[in-house]
């Protein structure tokens, strides 16, 4: 997150188009101990804490299976994110980068995707290590991760 | 894509949430050699063919600095795939798998996730090697890669 919701000095929004173009099931929930944006990680790591995703019933036979994987790339949405930032300060320092030569969760669509270790597969709960979210998250999807490098 | 829109023997589909939950804008459009789904490879290669990103102009200064990153994660929308599927037949065998359990491109939120080379940048266009998807496929986000084994 960039911080607050404010614009600091040298970034640039843009109006956003008056409609959206497609819609995104919610598919469930991520908790994390991380209540406040500010508490959050910069990025996830394989030694952080472990964090649940919780998935709705609804979903419940598409995780069959899932337990071969021992890595999955996770895609969530950011949904405190503001997104109609062209440039940001990440330093706060004036000066600033596109946001799409960033990985800031401020961006039009705001998903953001990480790779996770599966620790654990109980029934809807699946427990991770590599998230960086706030409690309470829109899950968005789970796949197979796949990493051109591993 | 697990083929047309049929289902295959094995396959279960549920009934998608009455409504979405949150709102996608395509930031451009994706130009590739493939116009029918059956000629997609299922899954890009660093040699793969050169494909053109072009994004609107409304988020041209987005792109500032995104030269210094030569390989990028690119999310881009599955427009012609079912939502509905929650166990999959890839081998049309009847054997099945829970949708998060594979990379189909059918899934709840049919959003692709690809690690690409950059080749070229050119104001809105962006030539990159590593995508799989059909020519006119709406593009969701471009980002910096982030492969944890990098």
């Amino acid at each position: 997150m960039a911080g607050g919701d404010e614009i600091r000095p040298g970034e640039i929004a843009v109006d956003l188009p008056p409609e959206t173009s497609a819609g995104l099931y919610f598919i469930g929930r991520i908790h994390t101990p991380w209540t406040r944006r500010a508490e959050c990680p910069r990025r996830g790591a394989p030694d952080g804490p472990i964090c649940t995703l919780e998935v709705d019933p609804r979903w419940a036979r598409a995780l069959e299976g899932i337990g071969n994987h021992p890595r999955l790339q996770i895609l969530y949405w950011m949904h405190e994110a503001r997104r109609d930032l062209v440039l940001q300060s990440p330093r706060r320092d004036g000066s600033t980068r596109g946001t799409f030569s960033l990985r800031s969760p401020v961006r039009p669509n705001p998903i953001a995707s990480s790779v996770v270790d599966l620790v654990n597969v109980d029934g809807l709960l699946l427990q991770v290590r590599g998230l960086d979210c706030l409690d309470g998250t829109p899950l968005l999807d789970v796949k197979p991760e796949a990493c051109p490098l591993a």
